[in-house]
């Protein structure tokens, strides 16, 4: 069946934006009296039915809505440095939409050589994976900042972070409890600094390793974002 | 430090092919007494000197090897039906090799949109993988091949395929031990036919779950590769 993500909705009516009533009733022929599915990306799963066609809009009456739509036991937040390549950031927030994650700040870094990301962009890329993949909560893409002020944030979240240094590092599942909030740092290519490394250590993030391979940024991510939906299974 | 995967390496000298050694003398400007790392896919790996350059030869004398460098514990096949958008398929194969993989088969199924895949190509995405990752164990492609004849080859590997039909399933760690053999069959877009299905229960498949959200062909193939990886950790 046909999905739209509908963010704004608010009652058993809903009228399509322009460009998506274009894309229903131009694209997909749909008509009155088919149905499709909403998820409005705050857990709300919806089946409505096609009550009106004009040129511009495309009105749906709700004939059905869950709240809390495969809801998560737990919050998983990984702050990762942008990929020279951005392709393979966008990979990432596809896949760990899939997968499941609910927030990611895109971190910059003294060895990052992306400083600059479009956020705007990076977010059609999540939901575009949160309508793919039926998922009804939408991750929520923080704005880009340095990972400097970001150690600064308070949070009573599980303090991870990935880096390819020596050192003692062990896995999440010996790190953290289930059901519980997470934070996951993953560096850039070439790594965070030994002095990034030290500061994230003094704000109170625990070294936890991927295995034993090496991974590029964004695999890294993923990775993360593996291990912490397994732990919470 | 750079990397040459050289699968024909014999003796303590080696000689770069043609192409690899302008990209090592001209792009890479490495020269005499320059030390590369060689990896030769079968588990070897070796530091090497430069000993002598020419115009299309780069001669190289091995100061130091190690066999079976990171030999992993288990063996893991894949059989995955190649994706209608063939990048997605190289996605997969670039992270499963950086996460750890042996064999992969592309499986043409009933459903497959794709019948034809270009192995060398494939080939060539695996092999910049095990250069980027370090892996001294280059993953096995075998030639794609029908579903059906893929069930009829005997093997002593644990069986799993991963599909989206109703029935029971179960999560890999309660159907295999560690320290094994695994084969497990990823359907491609729009999931096998229940016939497929049926075959391969036949067959001695067992069905296993990859989580509740709905996975693209590509995230549940990379998926399954992590939880197999994690499950030897």
């Amino acid at each position: 069946m046909h999905i739209f993500y509908t963010p704004d909705i608010a009652s058993a009516n809903y009228t399509l934006n322009e460009e998506e009533s274009k894309h229903c009733s131009k694209v997909l022929r749909l008509g009155i009296g088919d149905v499709v599915q909403l998820i409005d990306g705050r857990g709300g799963f919806y089946e409505a039915e096609i009550s009106a066609v004009s040129k511009k809009h495309v009105d749906l009456k709700v004939v059905s809505s869950q709240q809390e739509y495969g809801k998560r036991n737990h919050h998983l937040h990984i702050a990762v440095a942008p990929t020279k390549n951005i392709d393979r950031l966008e990979w990432f927030l596809e896949k760990a939409t899939e997968i499941g994650i609910d927030e990611i700040t895109p971190i910059i870094c003294d060895r990052s050589e992306r400083r600059i990301v479009k956020e705007e962009r990076l977010d059609k890329v999540i939901t575009s994976a949160v309508k793919q993949s039926l998922t009804a909560y939408h991750p929520l893409l923080n704005p880009a900042m340095a990972l400097t002020d970001f150690l600064k944030k308070e949070t009573s979240a599980n303090k991870l972070i990935a880096h390819c240094m020596d050192g003692d590092k062990a896995y999440a599942k010996d790190l953290v409890q289930p059901h519980q909030s997470y934070v996951v740092l993953i560096g850039p290519e070439g790594d965070f600094t030994a002095a990034e490394l030290e500061l994230a250590l003094q704000t109170g993030y625990k070294p936890v390793t991927l295995g034993q391979t090496r991974l590029r940024t964004e695999t890294a991510a993923l990775y993360a974002c593996f291990e912490l939906n397994y732990i919470n299974r």
